[in-house]
C-alpha cells in the first residue's frame, strides 16, 4: 500500500481553507481512480517542531503504479489544478510506502 | 479517533534513524496503553514543499483522553525519553482528530 499525503499550513484566513477543502477539494480527491481509502485529520496541536499545520489529507492506493495512474488521470489533473488554485503556498505534499513494522 | 503523528527528517546518516526506529523506538511505541493502531510510512518522494521528511509514524487512540493518558503513562514517558535522545532535532510532532469527510 502507498499513500499520498498533503499537509496544509494554517492560512491567514483559516475558514477559507476548511471550507474549500470540504466543499470542493475533498470531493475531487474522492474521484481518483484506484483510490482505496481517504483519511482527513484536523490537526489540533503540535507539541514539537513545525506548529503551523492545520489539516492532513491521506489518499491510499494499492501500489506506486496505481498512485501514478491516479495522479496522471484527468481526475488527478483536476485535483492538481484545484490545489494550485487555492493552496499553492500552503501545501506540503509527499508520498510513501506504508510499512507496518 | 485521534492520532499522534511523528514526521522524521532525513538525518545526516540515514541508516541510523531507520535502525533506531526499527530496533528501539517502534517497539516502545507499541507499548502505549490504549494504542489502537500504528502505521509507519517510509517517505519516497515529495513533489511539493518540504522535501526532507523520510519517515512518518502514526499512533491511533480512541479519543483525546486516551491519547493523553498514553502520553503521560510510564510507557509514554519512555517513548518521549527515547525520542529526545535519538531525534530531538529531526522530529515534527502533532496530533489531530481523524474526521472522515
Amino acid at each position: 500500500m502507498v499513500k499520498l499525503v498533503a499537509l496544509y499550513r494554517t492560512p491567514a484566513e483559516p475558514p477559507d481553507l476548511e471550507h474549500h477543502l470540504a466543499s470542493n477539494h475533498i470531493p475531487l480527491l474522492r474521484e481518483y481512480p484506484g483510490l482505496r481509502k481517504i483519511e482527513i485529520t484536523r490537526i489540533t496541536q503540535a507539541p514539537i517542531g513545525e506548529s503551523s499545520f492545520s489539516v492532513m489529507a491521506e489518499m491510499y492506493f494499492d501500489d506506486r503504479d496505481a498512485m501514478d495512474r491516479a495522479l496522471s488521470s484527468p481526475q488527478g489533473k483536476a485535483v492538481a489544478r484545484d490545489l494550485m488554485a487555492f493552496a499553492p503556498d500552503l501545501v506540503t505534499l509527499f508520498h510513501g510506502e506504508v510499512t507496518l513494522p
